[in-house]
């Protein structure tokens, strides 16, 4: 099964943030990778969670979601009372990974508010949130500089990327789409820190299973496509990139 | 209270439709009326509810969502278990709406998905949604037309649009933004077909009244704004509007 | 499709109120509309939602419900983690219509509770819901007359009452029962004062349309109705008729 | 602690039926106990639970609840996501009474749906709704018995009713009242046939404990009671008492 | 229908505890009626319910549930939004039982929570839970001798234990497992304390009806076992039964 | 910060199961990782989800639940209506796992139901559940074997086992316990066959993050301890081992 459009094994698709896509939250950035299209919004709240408050302490929580139309098939909505279970984890992911290069300490009696809404899926919708989500984030934390008491640099440590990378027909494939995603024999998101350090590995072979070889040249594969990926999210914020 | 952006009291604000804005579903159309922002899909299904099994009818839904990014406060998502009474009101509205100019027995036995989800909130988000919804409908039945029986203007009877208008400080004023909602003794909500047919009026004092005079005065106002919405998605559908 | 019982179109349904009808509740009546069935309790409650602490202000809120037994096939009750949509549209529209009377400032930091309750439905059980609420709340506030700052007239400022009309086979009719609502082409609620004043219009074709004329008809319909029943929750409410 | 009215421990309260009292179900009984006041509604579905189905056998199924002004201090309606044990408990009561006297084999493949909703609650609602319910069983095969291939009296094989028992003060007491039910260290519901067979005891000491010599008196005192019940469900079917 | 493994109708099955079976609850008991297997803990929490606070006294509450490989068809788990009304039976019946015996006043600001997890079920849950729950109690309130003001058989003023009786075949049987329990015409649990005094007693004839010479034999039956487990119960303790 | 009982940083815990422990599922074992206990069983029901009917294929599925009592403070059942996103991750996780080893197509139209409940929490429940839910899988598939069209061994192709390692202080550990766990910088979780390949690895620094070399060594720790949990899963089923 050779790749959709004749991309190399090892190139990323095409990656645009659009900045300020909506008004009323301060981070709001449409990112899209190939046809996956997600708004992340990022918000900040002037209060923390109960098991939080007085300690002088930040936090920063992320909500994901499908809109019904953005699949081929027309995905029914969370209906009171059911759960979907692969939401919870892939919002409980972005979490993690946001919250590993935010000091929580510095960011004050507050809340960032994640929210990724995917308008189109078409493969690797949770790596495009985390990438889409730094760059919100960056713009939300700038809005309120000003209430700060260290500079946007110290309260955002680091940047952070993600991607998909996989086993397709024995091939390492980086950025998977739709089409390959279902077919893949192993599937692994890798996010990491534009200084090159690890946040998060999970590869997975769904009835299947790879080698300790394989799981190698899968994270070599990632580590690269994550290097390309941080470029771009650098360019776009050009001079408001906190590092 | 004057207008802002010195708007007179008859006058709509700018209204854009980008059809086709995503893939998956054939109708997907992201209208703006001002700031108000909502991605309209229309998907079809071949197959209709279990009420309507076997009976050679169609069927038309709508559901209706907001971003939690969409508004000045972020707006938390439903939870399980809990219900936004007044969403459920608005998606009944948008249904009730598009059916009144669909013949479901010339659909066949397909059901016709409207969502439409607001991705920024500035008033007029229900009124915006049933006239993006029909733009999107329209698509959607052209994309099928090979399979229907009749031509594409005997499945969609009229065109419906919507407008709000409301009294401010005891003025009529068409199409409010969100700061005039908020402070309108007033809030009136109009659905008119393309030919001047009403199909919903709403209008409710929220801690207020209003007279029959006020009320005729409303209507007159409403008629007039959709007249020119009407106009705008004819010139958005080209060719491909219906009658 | 004549008239059941060759009522004319003009004429309301025979209309009954049974004040006292229990005994904890200190606002409870038995309304009957025809053989529309509704039982109207009012609870005052000595707090108010946790967004009015401090304001000292009142509120006032609605709930309806259908008793299971009261149509023709047994309405199955509410499942926990169900929603039924259209009760929900229906609380909030007696809510809104109840509180358009009351001045919350004036009733202090209480909670009137609104109960609807139908026994029996047969056509026009929110428009019976709101007429009989009325009557139960003035015999409520009534029973802590002697906690107000105020006397009851300026709590209540006017009095509300509701009816239904509608377009069956091309003629406008007042207060629809059921086998005329299920066939009418358009149904209307108008809310409205004692003193003339609207507080709500609701008017909808579901699967039909209708003129701007059939529009003014309809209400001219309602507001003489509305005359009316407005005289008979005069004559029941006797000397703590507030006006 | 002395009865209420001057009440003998070993009387009843008041006890009254009004047979349709509502229209749309076959069997509907207001059922006043003092100033507990029932509305016991009996529908007849023509189909089975999934479990029966093909098996040529009926059902039946009983729901309890209370309407929030028939409390003191309003009762808030089950929330979606939320249960309330007690009504679990006693609606499942009321089925097992019920099925007792009912041959559900002789009933066809057919459910009888039992609704017992309360007016007024003032002590003794879920007897009360036992003793009514039968009543309204009555009357709803009664309304069945042209479909039937055996005379009601084969449907239901015996009459059944229910009622409270409790120690008080030490002093065994019949059919308590609300005052005296909140203070009561023994609390007993016997549901008993009319031909004097026992269907279910529940006697238990909320915090308290009772000796066997006072189960038996608590008993001896409950049978009494149900005898005279029993002969006022016998006056008030009248020509429809099936035995 | 001869009892299984030759058991005479007044003999129990083999009853064991085994204390401390996990470590996180200071109350851990795996108690086993024949096949019949649950785990009950007994955890302390210093607070009590929002309707307690204040008032100097505790509380006991108590949760009951089956694990899904714990009968022969493979039991559901409790789904979100959906109920099983005869977990909520149960687990009120063994709070109200163990309240019976626990001088709240005197536990201070706490919080007991009972809870009993069914491994295997064969009959009899309900009681063996009531029973193993005594046990972890007493270890439980033994763990916190140190906190309390009075000794603990100030606090645990008297042992519970329960047993199942019921009708099979005509004859009156003890400790009823599965096998028996399904065919049974009549199926009652008894709740005593060690002293001999009755907390709660309820019999039920599911589709069936007894005399009262027969309740008056089942009650004397299984007051007799609850001696044997009684004396099980203070076996197990050893010199830490509290009386 | 030292390991506990002066563990050597490559060692496991003491690894135990008991086969059987519960009688209605086929498959029942008792797995102790230290202190951490979970009651896996497994479960053969004669049916598959919809989506497989009719294909000649199996499935198998997993839940995963916490006692209340099994962690120190004590951990609220989930209640209706809420969802508790850590277990329905590693629910998904333990299917994944086993699926990985299971032929589906030479199952049948069977589903094999995997339950594993935590009795006892003390770090690494997780992988503890992959590690006896595999023993249990193999009870129950030998339950069946007799229905099968082919040997044990074609339908489970591999065993699978689980192992936590993390970096705690900087170094690396294997199977940690819970007091290490709470502390660790980095958490990882291996899922392996018995024949060394790898199903799932999932890696995760919250709030902090982690090198590719320490990647690299955390994965050879994590395949080390899983060569002897295989060697435990193999003596302990003896010759029901089907490789």
């Amino acid at each position: 099964m050779p790749r959709p459009n004749e991309r190399s094994p090892s190139a990323l698709r095409e990656l645009t943030f659009l900045r300020g896509f909506t008004r009323p939250a301060p981070g709001s950035v449409l990112v899209k990778m190939g046809r996956t299209t997600v708004l992340c919004t990022c918000c900040v709240e002037p209060k923390v969670p109960d098991f939080l408050v007085g300690k002088g302490k930040g936090w920063l929580t992320a909500e994901y979601g499908m809109l019904p139309g953005s699949t081929n098939t027309r995905k029914p909505r969370d209906k009171a009372g059911k759960v979907d279970g692969r939401s919870v984890e892939i919002q409980r992911l972005i979490g993690r990974s946001l919250r590993a290069v935010v000091d929580l300490d510095k960011l004050g009696e507050r809340t960032l508010w994640i929210d990724c809404d995917v308008l189109e899926a078409d493969g690797g919708t949770r790596t495009a949130s985390i990438t889409g989500a730094f760059v919100a984030a960056v713009d939300a934390v700038n809005s309120i500089r000003a209430l700060l008491t260290v500079p946007v640099s110290e309260v955002l440590t680091d940047s952070v990327a993600a991607v998909s990378v996989g086993l397709v027909d024995g091939e390492e494939r980086l950025d998977l789409e739709y089409v390959e995603d279902r077919d893949a024999d192993v599937d692994m998101n890798l996010v990491m820190t534009g200084s090159g350090k690890i946040i998060e590995v999970q590869g997975s072979g769904e009835e299947a299973t790879f080698s300790r070889k394989q799981l190698d040249a899968l994270v070599d594969l990632g580590e690269a496509g994550i290097r390309t990926i941080t470029a771009e999210q650098k360019k776009v914020l050009g001079n408001t990139w906190p590092f």
